[in-house]
Order: C-alpha cells, then structure tokens, then sequence
C-alpha cells in the first residue's frame, strides 16, 4: 500500500538512482564511497519564479537545477559522484514532473552523476529544486577561491552574458529587439540551460591557483575571488568572451556592459592561472573541447577589480552581481 | 563590498562553518573527510505551512530542521559528520534570522553535526529549510531498512505519538481539551523539537537487523520497513509507549489511536532487533540513556502489518501514515 509520495519516487525518480550506494531509493539514506578521494559538498538551489521562470520547459529546469551543481564541480577541480534531491511541488502534476525527471536522467547519465537520493515534499508556494551535489578530488587537491596571485592570468572559459541576455529576451526586455530569432533562441537557451564545465575540471585542478564559477556575475564573482586571495584584477574588457549575439547587442548599443558582466547564471569558470602555465593550461582546454580566454591580469592591492575600456579608461559598474537579499 | 547575501551568510551562519572543511564558508563547496569509513548521506526539508507553522519559535524551526535529519543518521548507525543547509526566505529578517541561526548552532554542537555549506535563496513563497546531512559507518555497517526476519522483535525508542497531539492542540483539535498546561507544552515541544536517538546509534549498528526512523507515522513505516524486508508484523497496540498526556488522551476516547500510529513526526527509532540480542540492545539503550520498548514480532508474509488490541482483535486504521501527495 505504497503512498502517492513512494510512488511518485518509484515512477519518475528510482530509474535515475544508478549507483549501487543509492539502494534503489528504498532506504532512509544512501552511501557515499570516497575511495581514498577527498569527497567535495556543494549545494545551490533553484526557485520558480527566481531561478527559473514558471513556463520554462521541466526538462530545462532538471537541467538546470543540476547543473548549477555540477558547475561548481568543475570549477572546483572534482569529478562528479552524485546527488541527492529535494523537490517541492503543490502537486505531482504527470505533465511536469515525466519530462523533469527525463531531463535529471538523461543530464545524471551525461555527467556521470548519479541520483543518490532526496526528499519530496508538498509546498503551497513556488516549485524550489535543491541539489546537493558530490565530486571526488585527490586528497588535498581541491581547488579554492583563494590563492590567486599578482601576476597570473584571469581566465574564464565559453562567453560571457549570453544568459543574462536571454533573461531579458524572456522577459521582453531591451534585448528582445534583437532580430535573429536563431540568435534569440540561443540566448534563451543559455539561460535554461548552462553548460558546465565539467570537462575543463582536470586541467583546472593541474594548473588553476584559484577558481570558482561564474553564477552571480562575473564582476562581482571576481571580487569575491579577488577578496578571498587577498589580491585585486586589472580586467580588458575589449578581451572578454562573448557571442556573436552579444557582441551585436552591445555594439548596437541595446544593451550595456553591465548586463553582460553583473547579471550573472553565466556558469563559466573563472580563475587564476599563473603565467607559465597558461599555454598548457590552453593546450589542455583545446582537448577538453572547452574555449578558455585571458581577459587579465591578477594584480596586489585590495581595491574591487577594474574593468578597463579599449583606451585603458575605468568602467563604472552600477552594481557587481546580482544578490537574493 | 559584499553582498546582502554574503553579509548574511558571514554574520548569521559563518560562526556555525566550526569545521577545517568548511573553509568558512567562503569557498563554493566544502570538504568532507570520509577518514576510512563510509559516508552515509541523507536529505530532508520542511516548508513553512506543511512541516512547521508560520509562527512557531524561530530557534525551533532551525533545530526541527537539522534533527529530522539526525534521527535518519540515527537510524542507519551512523555518526554525525556535518551538514549544507539550503535556506529560501522571503526576506533577511534579523529577527527571525537571530534565533534562528542561534539554535541551528547550539544543536549543531550538541550533535557534533557542523555546518559545512549551503545557499541561501529569496523566495515569494514560504520558509522552507532543505538540509542534507553526512554521517559516517564503519565500511559496509550501515543499518539499512531492508533485513528484518521472522522472529525479530519490533522495537521503537521514546514516545509514540506525542508529535502528533502536539500538532493537534497546536491546530485547535480535539487534544486540545486537555487541561494540563504542562502536558500541553510537552507535546507541542514534542512537535517543534524532535529528540533525534543518536545516543543509540552505536547500539542500532551492533544490533538491529533493520531500522528506520519514524516520520510519516508508525503504521506506514513500519509497512516501510516490512515491504523491502519482505516480511510482516504483528503488533501488539497495548505495549506501545506512550507519554502519560497520550494515555489520558486515548483513554478518554479523545484521540484514536490512529492519531497515535498514522500520523508522524515522531522521530523515534523503529528497528527489528533479534530475539538473542534484544537483552544486550536493551542494556545498551539503557546506558545511552534512550528508552525502548518492545512491541511486537515480525513474521512471516507480505501483508500489512497487523496492530492488534488487548483482546488480540485486529484494529482498523483508516490510514497508516502521512503522504504529501
């Protein structure tokens, strides 16, 4: 006499507990093997309304609520382990959770991330996903926010604002004027879905001194970095990576640099990756299929990083990243 | 220049990040050290409305947050190694964020269960609080809920039931009619902070063939545990323990014993002990101070456990347990 929770678990999630240490989602709880690894904890959650808008496609929103947690694996140098879920819905709505549970699946078999486990709970407020995702690091080896040094390179992989941009597309913001409607859907795409850089994670581990992923902004996420390390960046604007689409926009003047660098769900590494280890640092990206762009320098001092203009001028940046409270 | 986030999670939770692997909580994961044995992982949440009540103490949401986990960690034998908290407020209210940051703190030093990370999101709905904690097993010993047998005996620690009344009087429900103020706060207590057993632990590994906590109520876990043990109980509804307000209560025809056994929230442990080893388990519990009882034999069969009155005449329960959807 299995309740409607049981059996919402064992039709739409046990297919994805693949791992053995999960137990077929039957048990309170499930094993984690650290194997003589150190076992990395990260955590990010997902809300409807804040996150992710209510008629994005379930598939996106699985997506996406994974592979925050998957990005921050990454730029931590792990390999993913698996995961554990809490889910809150009003109800269990067939509709939604067949395709959500499909995407978790088809995105726990891509990153090799199995599900572990989870909670699902009824709320009578907005749809809130909240993974707790695990990676193994040899032991030691993680690596930090802090570390970065005077001198290394500020490097972020892929480009940087498209999720932004198709945010503001979404919600029938200045970008909506863009007329490529292939353009549009790859921004909107961006944001639905990012692409974590889980392939980027060995080389990041060998040779980054400092690194995180890019969600807040990126701004605001290199003083972070900066402010941990107790260093501070000089940042060429003109270098950072953007897509074509991007490009069009800021050029065009639809859209300004702030957009690009304060608004955050980017999901690209960003770090700190000392001058003579930058080219096989690049070479290793080439292999991994990840772009990787120098966009500065790491410099002494405590003051928030700068960003300078193609004539060497300081932008103003009305705020750094985008803040919940 | 942090952000409203940040200076949040820096005042209200970095105190709590006691642990070398919560790099204090200024990285974007965390570390933990599996030293050998094995991680056991487990994920609960509770939403404002559903688990908790919009005005119960903030201090005692914190602990009811991080104890419903404790009692699953409890439950598998396992010792506590640390948590990630993800918490969705509609606002950063510092007067719910003081107590509530205090008591999530004291607990986490009760229970030797450190903060290691977390997130910390806006949303426009209600509080809802998502934990995953981290416990360790010697390789290979964790209590699961399948491994119950014909012959065990079927033992739950504590009280039974008192959760529920406590909610019930909380509700303006029939238990509200008790007239003890005493008994009264008791039970609500009992509702608002669980007494997670983890002083038993050692005493579950070393005996138990099966276990479990009891959450959604002692008849639908118990069918829990006999479904994947693939056996069946006898329970004798006399024996149950239960606090002196729950006998008034039940003696008086105030509450069924459905509310007793259906309800939940009671976060005791259920556990099929041995018949060999029952004395040594009960000399156990009664040095770690956790009083358990006996209350009934696991048998052969796949049905439904039966819970049985002082006639031996099997008791109808409408329902065996608490279901989200």
């Amino acid at each position: 006499m299995p309740s409607g929770e049981d059996s919402l678990i064992a039709r739409y999630f046990r297919p994805l507990a693949t791992d053995p240490g999960a137990f077929n989602l039957v048990d309170d709880a499930a094993i984690l093997k650290a194997s003589g690894d150190d076992i990395v904890v990260t955590t990010d959650a997902i809300v409807e309304g804040v996150h992710f808008l209510s008629d994005d496609p379930p598939d996106t929103v699985a997506r996406k609520a994974l592979r925050v947690n998957l990005s921050d694996l990454a730029a931590k140098g792990a390999t993913p382990a698996g995961f554990v879920l809490t889910l809150a819905l009003r109800a269990a709505d067939e509709a939604w959770l067949t395709p959500f549970a499909r995407g978790l699946g088809e995105d726990a078999g891509l990153f090799s991330c199995p599900l572990l486990g989870g909670d699902t709970v009824s709320t009578p407020g907005p749809t809130m996903i909240s993974i707790t995702a695990f990676g193994r690091v040899p032991t030691g080896k993680m690596v930090h926010r802090s570390g970065a040094k005077p001198g290394d390179r500020v490097v972020v992989t892929g480009t940087i604002g498209d999720a932004a941009l198709g945010l503001d597309i979404l919600k029938g913001g200045a970008a909506a004027a863009l007329a490529d409607a292939a353009a549009k859907a790859m921004l909107i795409g961006r944001y639905r879905v990012p692409q974590p850089r889980n392939a980027l994670a060995t080389a990041v581990r060998d040779h980054a001194h400092a690194a995180m992923d890019v969600s807040d902004g990126l701004a605001g996420d290199l003083a972070k970095l900066c402010d941990v390390s107790g260093v501070s960046a000089v940042i060429d604007a003109p270098s950072l990576p953007l897509s074509a689409a991007g490009k069009a926009l800021l050029a065009r003047g639809i859209v300004g640099i702030e957009t690009i660098v304060s608004r955050g769900d980017d999901y690209e590494i960003l770090c700190a990756i000392p001058e003579g280890s930058f080219e096989a640092f690049a070479q290793a990206a080439r292999l991994a299929g990840v772009a990787v762009t120098s966009i500065g320098t790491i410099i002494a001092g405590a003051s928030v990083p700068r960003f300078l203009d193609g004539e060497g001028r300081e932008i103003v940046l009305p705020r750094l990243s985008y803040s919940h409270f």
